[in-house]
Formats: C-alpha cells, sequence, structure tokens
C-alpha cells in the first residue's frame, strides 16, 4: 500500500535508520509491525512527492541545462502529477494495482486523486483530515506564507543557493502562520492560555506568552530543514487542486469515474479542512453507488489529530484495514 | 459621548475636511445627524490613542532627549494609559462624566476599561465586537505579525525613520494576516471563492486567485498610510489586555467596581473575538447587577461587521442611544 505525504513529510513514514536511533519516521504511530497500518500484513511504500527536498527531483537539484540548481525554475507540480509520478514508480516496483493509498492533509488529496486517475489502480482509498478544493480562507493562508517567503531579500528570486543564504526570515513566517491553522482555537487555550513565560509581563517585543515562544520555536526549527522553494511550491499545489472544476464544480460528476472503496476521516475541530469538506466527499462517493466508512473524530487537536494518537481515530482505521484482503 | 477607535482607526470618526470631498471619517455611517449615534442629540469626541500615528504623541514624534524619533524607544502603552489619557483630555474639556464610550474591537475594550478605571465617569459603556481578553489563537496571530515586521531588514531596530526607509514589506504581511482575521470563512467564500483573476491558472507566483489580489491590495495599501511601531505598539496593548487577570481570572470580581449600563454587541460570524467573548461580559456585568442589554447580530460578515451597515446592529445602537437622556 501506499502512504502519501503532507506538506512537511517525507517518504521516511516509519523506523529509523541502524545508526540514528532517534531518526523516527513522521507517522511511526500509525505504521509498522502490529501497528493500524499493519507492515506484518502489508508491504508499506512512502514516495517523497516530485518536487521535494527529501530526496526527489526538485527546486535543489541541479538542472542539468545550467549546471546550477532548478531554484524558482523548477516547475510547479500539480497533485495529479505527484500521483502521475507516484504510478510511474509503481510500474517500476511492479504494482498494478494498491490495496490502498492513505494519506492526511494534502496526503489525503493525492488518495483522492489516485481513485480519479488510476480508478483501475487502487482498491482502497483512506483520505484523513482532507479537502477536495481548498477555501478561499485556506488560499489566503497559503498566500501570506508565499508573500513572507517571496519578499524576504534572501529569496533572490528563488536563486538564494547561489548566493550562499537562505529566506530563512520568510520561512519562518510561514511556518508560524502554519502552526496557528494546524492547531484548534481550543488546543492552543488549554495548552498555552494566556501563560507568561517568566510569569511577568516585559513591555519589550522579546517572547512574553508561551504561545509566542512555542511559535517562534516551531519557525525556527523548521528554516533548519526545509527548502522554501519546496513550501511554495507545495502550497500552489495545495490551492490548484480542485478535481470538481472541469465539471462545473460538481465533485459526484468528478467522481463519476472511482471503483475504491474509501475511509473518510475528519476531525471535529480541524477549522482548517473542517468536516463539511469532508462531507462533499462522502457525498459524491455515495452518489456513485461506492463504498465509502465515515468516521469523524471528536478531537480538541485541530488539523495536526491526523498525526497523533487517538484511539477512536487508529481503532477506525485499524478496523478498515482488517478488513482488506491482501 | 466618547467614540474609541480600534487598530488603523483614529479621531477622524466622520465627517470630512472642507476641502477634502472624499476625506470621510471611519465610522461615516454610525456618527452624524440622524445617524445612529446622533450628533444632534451628543457631542461626539474622537480621540487618535497614545503611541498613534494620526497626530497623538507616538513613535513618530520627536523624543526632547535625543532630538531624533522615538521609534521604538517610545513607551508602550496599554489599552489602561489609553483610558487614563482620555480622562486627561475629559478634565481639559469640562467633561466630568461622560453619557456614552463606544467602540469596536479594542475601541470595545477602552470602553469596558472606562468603567473599570473611572466607574464614577461613564453612565453607558457600548462594547461592540470585543473580548473581556485575547485568547492564546489571537495572541498568535499578533505574534506572526509583530514577527513579520521585526524581522524586516528596513525595521532596524525600529529606528527606520532615521534611515529613510519603512519595514514596508513586514508591515504589508502584518495587514494579509489581520485581514483573513476579520472577515469570515464564509464572507471570503461568497466574496472571492476559488474565482481566478485572469480565468485560468498560470502556474507562477503572481496573483492568481481574487483572494490572492486582494490581500495583496490591502497590504500594499496600508504601507502607505500606517506607521509600523504604532501597529507593534497596538497589537501589545491588545494582547497585554486583561483586567480579570488581577483578580485571578474572574471577571465578574474585575467588574465589581463598574456602575455603568452596557450595551454589549456580537456578530456570530466573528471568529477573532467570538460571542462567547461577550458572554463573558454579559454574565459579569449581570452578575453584579448592572443593566446590561446584548445583542447578538445575525450577519456573514465577521469581525469586519462591527463597521458596516446592518439594520439590526445599527437600529440596536440606534435605540439603545435613544433611551440615553442628555
Amino acid at each position: 500500500m501506499l502512504v502519501c505525504h503532507a506538506l512537511s513529510g517525507s517518504h521516511h513514514i516509519a523506523g529509523c535508520y541502524e545508526d540514528r536511533p532517534n531518526s523516527d519516521g513522521w507517522w511511526e504511530n500509525m505504521v509498522g509491525p502490529g501497528k493500524p497500518i499493519d507492515t506484518n500484513r502489508f508491504f508499506v511504500v512512502g514516495v517523497n512527492n516530485l518536487g521535494g527536498c527529501y530526496g526527489s527531483t526538485g527546486p535543489m537539484s541541479v538542472n542539468p541545462a545550467t549546471g546550477k540548481c532548478y531554484g524558482a525554475d523548477f516547475p510547479l507540480a500539480t497533485v495529479e502529477d505527484w500521483v502521475a509520478a507516484q504510478a510511474r514508480l509503481a510500474d517500476r516496483l511492479g504494482i498494478d494495482c494498491w490495496a490502498a493509498a492513505i494519506g492526511g492533509s494534502i496526503g489525503g488529496m493525492q488518495a483522492l486523486e489516485w481513485t480519479l486517475q488510476f480508478p483501475e489502480r487502487i482498491r482502497n482509498s483512506m483520505v484523513v483530515a482532507s479537502t477536495p478544493r481548498l477555501s478561499a480562507q485556506n488560499i489566503a493562508f497559503n498566500e501570506v506564507a508565499r508573500q513572507a517567503i517571496l519578499s524576504d531579500p534572501d529569496f533572490h528570486g528563488g536563486h538564494y543557493y547561489e548566493h550562499g543564504v537562505v529566506p530563512s526570515r520568510g520561512l519562518r513566517l510561514a511556518r508560524m502562520i502554519g502552526h496557528i491553522t494546524y492547531l484548534s482555537d481550543d488546543q492552543m487555550a488549554d495548552k498555552f492560555g494566556r501563560q507568561l513565560r517568566e510569569g511577568k509581563l516585559k513591555f519589550n517585543y522579546e517572547a512574553e506568552f508561551q504561545i509566542e515562544s512555542y511559535l517562534r520555536y516551531q519557525g525556527d526549527k523548521f528554516t533548519g530543514f526545509f527548502d522554501a522553494n519546496t513550501y511554495l511550491a507545495t502550497t500552489k499545489a495545495l490551492d490548484y487542486f480542485d478535481p470538481a472544476a472541469k465539471y462545473g464544480g460538481d465533485l459526484r460528476a468528478a467522481m463519476a469515474r472511482a471503483k475504491a472503496d474509501f475511509l473518510v476521516v475528519a476531525f471535529s475541530t480541524d477549522w482548517l479542512f473542517q468536516p463539511t469538506c469532508s462531507y462533499e466527499m462522502v457525498y459524491a462517493a455515495l452518489h456513485n453507488g461506492l463504498d465509502v466508512t465515515y468516521v469523524e473524530v471528536d478531537s480538541t487537536a485541530g488539523h495536526d489529530a491526523f498525526l497523533l494518537d487517538n484511539p477512536y481515530y487508529h481503532g477506525a482505521v485499524r478496523a478498515y484495514m482488517e478488513r482488506i484482503t491482501t
């Protein structure tokens, strides 16, 4: 089966490198022997998406035409392109048909896209915390994140590698904005509230509230391992994805081609991709006579819930996986 | 009566300058002869808050100690400081007691603060689309906006005036983030949806979707008239405001001093300061035996609704004003 990653993920889903004991994969709690996605039963394939910064050809790769990094000249890949590239990998691996494809967030878009672009090559599509299209508000957040990077003087039109710099100010802001949208209002209140770092106000621009400190830390950390051009391009792929657009916005018509069974999972406090986005996919699948299981998990964790341990969520994935025959 | 302004407002509430026919005030639809706040009945006072950039002493003022602009050395003023300054203005004007103070958003915080700091000097407090304290999510959005400005190379530690530049990249991003939080998800969907500017995708980083174009326009426009140091300081005042903090978080105890009657107005789709924030003020006022009128206006316009024309909202303010005796 195929596991598709989200914005900052990679092909490294689970397990650690022999010489690096802390190198866990991003979905360690979901994938492994005896886990909900049980590697004792399934051969699990992870792919770094085209344009990524963890090994796939992308903006950091050398452009043979110039002998320099592609940078901003690397073509913008869409969710459709990612899935087409994954299909070519499947060809190479001799996989005619996946037992299942699963992904959260943008990963879920890929799991959906597989059923549309290659309906004969996927038996089960597991779409978690995802949406069939971004809303204006979703695009707005992506656009501010992009503008933060594009307007960073160290961006150099996307050719910062040649200047020996990275647009870290912009990438940091982009990640901070992202983190606000990944957490629910309630969870932020529970986790940070109005707690101060040092017990009293300082009346300056240092981090005074715990939430400020958290966001700065997340932003700083991200600039150390993620590429700004990949960030830009990935948010564009997100914005563009809209399989219903060719059908006048009718997802039911777009999904008429699909043949897979579906598991659709949404989280109650996910305000980035709200449960209503999942309803639309469930409705379109049902309309086309497809077998669809929908689980709405009560969780305070917002969009991030798809990465976290939750007995109802993991139980649902486990139960769904158990009914898939190999 | 006193009208308190929000983040980007000023003392110029209504009316235009004789020689500038398009110089309308920011609350033209609310304040004027025959309007809900009827200047035929009330003498209306507008103040530019301390630290502002429209005339009050602020970061752009000359620091007599150095002969240069204060810049980042201008002390951070709190909502309490603003109200204290307004009280000194009232002294100078010979106003012992306001018939009413009204404000939306941060303006509402000032209307509330008046009842706590000067309970004998205000008869009616009209708190619109406001909150008795910011949530962690609110602070998070402010913090990203501040980091955008603080990390702009043109910020120069807040002394950009001396360098003949303004941190326009950062201020632009701050305003874009702000605009996302002022509009509701639904209104963004209605107003912009996934509409493209030129009918087709361009696969580059130009503004492709209408919402991108809108945000860039709003961001660019803002940098032309607003000062970045004032923006920073105002978001800090917002973050700090929390009259209940001294009472273990109990707003009922904090409001025991208040004597004014209250009109509290919230808007159904305001996700920045949700109606639940208003409930807390209403509950605390009731608990203290105060006369409180609460209006929750059904509106798709999000937080921005407090600036817009709406018959229920304006009708409620008008009706409340009519019962105030002069």
